[in-house]
């Protein structure tokens, strides 16, 4: 069904960096050609709406976008969708046709990628707007609504029968963390694994590592808690760099005879990218880096370290190409071939929503999944 | 056989860093256990001798690691080679027994592996002298002498046939740039590769990439002359950075729709690295570096260019295994399957041995092939 009417409803907009959301009335624009106008079901809190949130300078704003929704209404030209299909947001889409998506190897879409101004691909204008003033989006998803648009290249239909509350963890973080495993680092059997942070995305590669049959998966975190909680994906060592005397490479080296098989940067810090690949062996050692670093975004390390064998790989929601790629992660965990729930260390009410906020800057979270009204 | 006899010969000694190599009365001992001597036939200069001995500290010592000879004697416990067999000489030796020579995936040997202190592997000691006093090596090789020592695992047996004036050439530069091309970079039929650099390794990975089919080949320097020389190797199409008007990455992205499926850093600056890593594209860019930088040793990167799909690889010896593959290269020569004649731009008598340093200083040659005395 096509909509021409704009939908009012609840969204929780962020009017200033660092400041607190305020769930506000919003006016939510029937979808333009290509795009649907999604009900958001279940949200997740992922550490780059935090960051972008706490940093970034396109104010008002609505963040969010690792969520399962239901399309409500489809624009002009959209064939894929129909009222009613359950659905993933994905930040970077998929259009289908151009050169990248037809490759088959690369999921940096030319037309859907990665948005950062906080408007819509197609007219660079918004979508939501209170009293006729626009409020932007955040990565051409915005899920902290009970409505969004999202270009239909930016949504993936998945099963009926899979549980939205739980699945929306694919969007992002989750696929991510496995991709980066499956795909990008593309870990064999009997390996050494060594992770830097265990947040969702850090503990969804020790899942991918441990599924592959990695014989070792060594995890590294500052945070005790977090610390404690590894075991449960994967990780076999668990190593907290507090409590060590000497620089954490050196502690892995020594644990791994020379440096890990794989290393994956998990935090956005690229200090640590230098330190997971000091962290990996010579001749054949893979560093993975999922991390969006805050501060300093130069890479700084030595040519020997890839003199020595080394490759460094970069990965964006694990390589994964979100149409082609999610409805399976969908159907693994509908066949209890993957973790998902066990992610999901909070859920809150929509109302609730700057608690997730608190919950990730104390480090006292995994995912917190936000229910929208019914 | 072995042999107990010092050998007195002559050799090209540096005696101080940058100071012309003065061809001096040495005495080399007998191969220690495992260590085997060696007429030297053929040994070509490499930039990376040319870098040691205009910026290192460790004198009297005798450069030269690009080599052919034929054994003169053995050491205890060598079984592998005998008198007469016709070796190449490597930088980076293969010991057969350690966990990366094991490995199959490894070139970079934990017994053998890259000398810099300039003396052997086994006892710290050097096999040269002059009246008594230590003459140092270099990367455990130094073929600019008539006789030198050598272990028995950085020398490969090739086959007697093969012309050991030429096959010198694949003791490191030309079979470092092959290697690089299909082993480290993989390169596929029908893409896009650049070159920055087109000394012999550049062209070397230039000819390689043809050999596997590309369909693109641009090669950047500076230098006219190289710049004139390249479309012998392969290369498609030639572009002097010094021509340009915009920073060379935008020239090589406008040219390639977005930037190579290939690019490879052959010059040894870590700043183009980084221009390298700009000039490949977003989603499968893989850049390989060979170069073994002489000034600034960090690579200085923005983490956005991995987070877009970029890998970055280093390559040494193209990650060929001495031992396991330069054999299958000689005799991919003798069946005429690889050039290497072509890379040889000049020839001249040990005597001379300066005039190639002036050559490379000048720009001026592709590989200079130094014939010992008969």
């Amino acid at each position: 069904m096509s909509s021409s009417l704009v939908i009012s409803c609840k969204a929780a907009v962020a009017w200033k960096a660092g400041d607190a959301l305020v769930i506000e009335e919003v006016q939510v624009s029937p979808p333009q050609p290509l795009e649907i106008r999604l009900k958001v079901v279940c949200t997740a809190l992922c550490r780059s709406d935090f960051s972008a949130w706490e940093s970034q300078a396109i104010f008002p704003r609505i963040f969010g976008h690792e969520a399962s929704g239901i399309v409500e209404s489809v624009g002009e030209g959209v064939t894929e969708f129909k009222e009613g299909d359950h659905v993933l947001t994905v930040f970077i889409g998929e259009c289908m046709t151009c050169r990248h998506c037809k490759s088959g190897k690369s999921n940096v879409c030319q037309v859907l990628g990665l948005e950062r101004r906080g408007v819509m691909h197609s007219d660079q204008q918004t979508r939501f707007s209170i009293k006729g003033k626009p409020v932007y989006h955040y990565c051409a998803v915005s899920s902290f609504s009970e409505y969004t648009v999202v270009h239909s290249g930016c949504a993936v239909k998945v099963s009926p029968i899979a549980p939205l509350e739980k699945i929306c963890l694919l969007s992002c973080g989750v696929a991510g963390g496995l991709g980066a495993a499956w795909n990008v680092a593309d870990i064999s059997e009997g390996s050494t694994v060594v992770i830097f942070g265990l947040g969702t995305v850090g503990l969804a590669v020790a899942h991918g590592a441990k599924l592959r049959g990695a014989s070792r998966i060594i995890g590294v975190d500052t945070n005790p808690e977090k610390c404690e909680k590894a075991k449960a994906f994967g990780v076999t060592e668990v190593v907290n760099s507090n409590d060590c005397n000497e620089p954490i490479q050196q502690v892995i080296k020594r644990m791994t005879d020379g440096g890990a098989d794989y290393s994956f940067e998990c935090i956005g810090d690229t200090e640590m990218i230098t330190t997971a690949l000091q962290s990996c062996c010579d001749g054949w050692g893979v560093t993975v880096t999922l991390g969006v670093p805050k501060v300093k975004p130069e890479i700084a390390t030595h040519f020997a370290l890839f003199l020595s064998g080394r490759t460094l790989k970069g990965s964006m929601l694990g390589g994964l190409k979100p149409k082609s790629d999610l409805p399976s992660l969908v159907n693994m965990y509908i066949n209890k071939e993957i973790m998902i729930d066990e992610f999901i260390s909070h859920n809150l009410r929509f109302e609730e929503i700057n608690k997730a906020f608190d919950l990730m800057r104390e480090g006292k979270c995994l995912r917190c999944v936000i229910h929208m009204p019914k």
